[in-house]
């Protein structure tokens, strides 16, 4: 096939990166900055770069953008997809995406899959791109129920070719409301966490708990506020719930209440223990 | 040196076979309980196994049990410890431990200083104990201002012996102040992440920010409740913290307000830096 990469970021970088290691296909990369179209091209990471009007001839486009940048270059190009070709995204939220962007590729003939691969790096840009990024990861896709079945195959095939180590389905609903819980509350609570004023006291103290803790603390703010907003009732949701729970062990301690503070800590270590079993 | 050590839990079990590892120091036992006592003695773990009346011999005893217990032991076992000989703890918080036994120990003559071994396990007792727990972690130590140089300096190479990589030295209430931060809130956070009722739905989804936000999660809640408890006033202000500083990523999602969003990353993002780099 002849596969188009849109933005050569760490994500779209490592799939190109990925198809010329991996596969045979042709890859064409779209990408605005004129010194990573070098690199891309000088690496062999792609075979050409291409305008977004050449996008006619992809059998495959991949939009490796932000998640506003991906709704909006995908309804710019739609004329420029070819009609039978498949068009998938990247990014972390599903359903904001698909309601923009499925119906107007519909109309035009073209199948669009929303898909994110649960794979990353806290650096971003081509230069940390790696064919070996997706190794070990999930690839989530979330086919409409109209989608056609061929193209969810080949998009399963593409991922196992690339190394995913599973291709998970989901609907954009649930994708976006399991993300909210595993994601992108892990990236807030790890990005509140450092704004303590202890922070500054804790060299030679720092035990693994915290490095756990604070790791993805460091995070690029442009995407994860646009994820955020992009997913804002479920990501609300979650965010009110630990807010309440740490509120409970707050006034346990509060009250003196050990018998309280032992069952609340007994109570989620039980929860984790199962979350590992199963 | 005759070295006691009471407790042959994970933490007490391990700088027993420690001892017997990396020192020529006679390694004594205090256990109550007998399926554990024998496991010493045949693994090699100990020289001997006494009773509390026996600590007399030791020139220096190393109390490996919970806070509260280790507050009542030596209490209780005040006459047994010979004069001149060092006592230290084990303890995650100091400044409440080292209020209870420093005066009555002084009284008697005898050296107590306060440590805490910044290593441990998702796992308790003497069957996870291993001679190389403490290898690449910090031994800090809490000296009075009135505690012998000579007695910090055998404490500190008794640390060194045993493979700690480093000894800091700090008082009883900066120490608790910032456990209270990188380990004591991790925990609470940790704990009271797994609540979300989207636990359930989360296989296949599990990204790795997830794991590092709840793997403490599985903590023994009958110890850490009792440290908790011990360190309250430092505990509360983290979490307060944290609560209001979750609170204002909230209220700006609430609102779309995505700049001040975006500016709430930043901040988090730069501090997390900061704090690596330093």
């Amino acid at each position: 096939m002849v596969i188009a990469v849109v933005g050569l970021g760490l994500i779209g970088g490592s799939f190109c990166k990925a198809l010329k290691q991996y596969t045979n296909h042709t890859v064409l990369g779209v990408e605005v900055d004129e010194l990573t179209r070098q690199n891309a091209l000088s690496s062999g990471s792609v075979d050409r770069i291409i305008e977004p009007h050449e996008l006619v001839g992809a059998d495959l486009s991949i939009i490796c953008l932000y998640p506003q940048q991906t709704i909006d270059f995908i309804l710019d190009n739609a004329d420029n997809f070819a009609p039978k070709s498949i068009v998938i995204d990247v990014c972390g939220v599903k359903e904001s995406i698909q309601d923009e962007v499925y119906p107007p590729l519909k109309e035009r003939g073209v199948t669009f899959i929303g898909a994110h691969p649960m794979a990353g790096r806290e650096f971003s840009g081509f230069e940390y791109a790696t064919a070996d990024l997706f190794a070990n990861a999930s690839f989530v896709m979330t086919p409409h129920e109209d989608t056609p079945v061929h193209a969810v195959f080949v998009v399963s095939m593409l991922a196992e070719q690339l190394k995913f180590s599973k291709v998970v389905k989901s609907t954009p609903e649930e994708h976006d409301k399991i993300i909210a819980f595993t994601s992108q509350l892990a990236h807030i609570v790890s990005n509140a966490y450092v704004k303590s004023p202890s922070l500054e006291l804790q060299k030679g103290f720092s035990a693994g708990s915290f490095q756990d803790l604070t790791r993805v603390a460091r995070l690029n703010e442009y995407m994860w506020s646009s994820l955020f907003t992009l997913n804002k009732s479920a990501l609300l949701f979650e965010l009110d719930t630990i807010i309440e729970k740490l509120g409970e062990y707050k006034e346990a301690l509060e009250k003196d209440d050990i018998d309280t503070l032992r069952h609340l800590l007994k109570e989620g270590r039980i929860l984790k223990e199962k979350s590992l079993i199963e």
